[in-house]
């Protein structure tokens, strides 16, 4: 067995690469636990960032990923895409784990969400009036920066929100 | 609240589009349970098909979504990825719920299981012979093709293994 250990100490790099992959990001892999099972399921969500630079998303009721959600309310998501000519391992990639928060039409602060949201992501405006999406916010609780074979890092949330 | 079933009927250009989509993928994005606290972190590998049509890796005992599989064998994937110039909510995806099984240097089917990954990904010669790496091969239990807004189908493996 090969003793290495790949966390490298946090630096300003890292840290600026970090917010970068996140702030670039229009969508993510989302990681939560299947209802009932308790087993991981990955799906593909539109992503931006909330004025306080945490991941937000808008998503629908009728969706598996929303149905975990509500049913355990913590997440994994995964950004930093390597495009369709890059090496996709050692393209950088940040992994998140976060606690995700609700926010429907006619709750407290979503008129100012929505307008944040759409002023990121135009397009979301063909859904973002139906009764059954509602934005989740993922409140950062940890990162793991992958900046390429062996250069990994861990980051707090004050290292990707600044 | 808008009633709407998002699950169509799965026929063959579904299970066609399914198929293509997981051979095609160079890597994916692998959702595990952290040990410990069983939060989802979703971190990216590379991938391949065995013989049999599973989803396979090669990783390092040193990385955190090893250490996670070795604790909880169960995984989610998602592949399908939408370019730079797609809309990644219409570029469809798949995601796979399942079980992990380990193929380690020197046990039975590892020269065979090795050979055929490198036939497909021969960079991974570079980390192959490295002691810390196996092969994880992803059973597949069951699948969730997204072939864009309101096209979702739920998919037995013999629907994607054929």
């Amino acid at each position: 067995m090969t003793k290495r250990d790949p966390i490298q100490t946090t630096d300003d790099e890292a840290r600026a690469l970090a917010r970068s992959l996140l702030s670039d990001a229009t969508f993510a892999a989302l990681g939560v636990l299947t209802p009932d099972t308790g087993l991981p399921m990955v799906t593909r969500v539109a992503l931006a960032t909330t004025r306080d630079g945490h991941p937000v998303t808008l998503i629908s009721d009728l969706s598996a990923h929303a149905q975990a959600l509500k049913a355990t309310p913590v997440a994994s998501l995964l950004v930093g895409e390597p495009g369709e000519r890059g090496d996709p391992l050692t393209h950088p990639r940040l992994t998140l784990q976060c606690r995700a928060r609700f926010t429907r039409n006619g709750e407290p602060g979503h008129t100012e969400l929505a307008a944040h949201y759409l002023s990121l992501r135009p397009k979301a405006k063909l859904y973002a009036g139906f009764q059954d999406f509602f934005f989740a916010t993922f409140e950062i609780e940890s990162g793991h920066l992958n900046g390429g074979f062996a250069r990994a890092y861990k980051l707090t949330p004050a290292d990707i929100l600044g």
